[in-house]
């Protein structure tokens, strides 16, 4: 994930049209921006100020733009939970768990546009409902490795560890909102401090009588 | 807030159309499923079983639904927070700040459709322009409270205020995504869950050495 290269934004060179990277970046960001269901292909091409018929030199429809986007999303999501899994075999559930949402972080701000996609699709269509499938399989994942942390005695097991997995990752994906890769907050120092929110608490220690 | 009578969602008997809160709620639900942008009068009144001059007989545009709608989602933020605020006027800023959140919670629980339509505001119009101010506002007066919770000592000071004040809403605000009134858990009991995970944290007790 956190190595894999930048993707290439820039317009090939010597080249009079776009690659189909530079057409896909800028269709992610015009279905964030206006919606996916509110944008057509024609939108797309004045976005990158071509005609319709050069946007479908690159991709067949609208529809595998989303798709390539969503894959691009869960693939990350996708990889960090397995990574965090095998990185850390034989590790305590939590420490995998803790990988995890960093993990997630880091992915969070490497992808995105393509992360905002994701989390906002409703399942329209055959693509999204695919998505939403994905989507649900790395959930019960998560909850998974909560539960499993809570056996272990790590976390705390009155909050029902589905419960506890989709606030923690709500709390997560909820970074999408607001983060900016040219913030005061560097990536790393935001995923510390996500952790120690999730499994710390806000509170401070003097008021936990007998914790 | 949890004071407020539920909205009428029934047909008004022996009438031939809609009311204009029936008409409202179905347009919300039409706006989450298909996005705003894409969604017209003639979808709102195909969806009532409506020719289009009988909804402009309601409401004079689409854009004053989605006023109304987000509207009703921040009144009752803002008044979640006012009302806080105000009950627990001598009360230390931690006390405040919980209610703050139990209210929120309630908030999102009894008017769901509608902030989820206030979440995902992008700004494309005069109207959600409108809406996204008033969300900083709140927003501001939410980091507020979590720093004076931090200076009056009962709140950590390790994580700046306005990201603790982020997350800890990012959280609340996760909430839109798959709560069901119907599902097992009652709105009281999911506050409590909220809070206990956002203030003590998920970890364990026995893990905290010297906290």
């Amino acid at each position: 994930m956190s190595e894999r290269t930048p993707e290439p934004r820039a317009r090939r060179r010597g080249r009079p049209g776009y690659d189909q990277e530079t057409v896909l970046r800028r269709a992610i960001d015009l279905f964030n921006r206006q919606g996916y269901e509110a944008t057509s292909v024609g939108d797309i091409a004045a976005e990158l100020g071509l005609v319709k018929s050069a946007i479908y030199h690159h991709v067949p429809s609208k529809e595998h733009l989303l798709a390539a986007a969503l894959d691009e999303a869960l693939d990350g999501l996708s990889a960090a939970i397995d990574a965090a899994t095998q990185r850390h075999g034989g590790a305590p559930a939590y420490d995998r768990l803790v990988a995890v949402v960093r993990e997630s972080v880091q992915i969070l701000a490497a992808h995105q546009p393509a992360v905002t996609l994701l989390l906002r699709v409703r399942g329209n269509s055959e693509v999204e409902q695919a998505a939403l499938k994905r989507r649900r399989e790395i959930d019960d994942k998560l909850a998974t490795l909560v539960a499993e942390a809570a056996e272990e005695g790590y976390v705390r097991s009155d909050i029902p560890a589905d419960l506890a997995s989709r606030l923690l990752f709500g709390m997560v994906n909820s970074l999408i909102e607001w983060y900016r890769p040219d913030g005061p907050l560097g990536v790393d120092e935001l995923a510390d401090q996500v952790v120690e929110m999730a499994f710390e608490g806000l509170r401070t220690p003097p008021l936990r009588p007998g914790r």
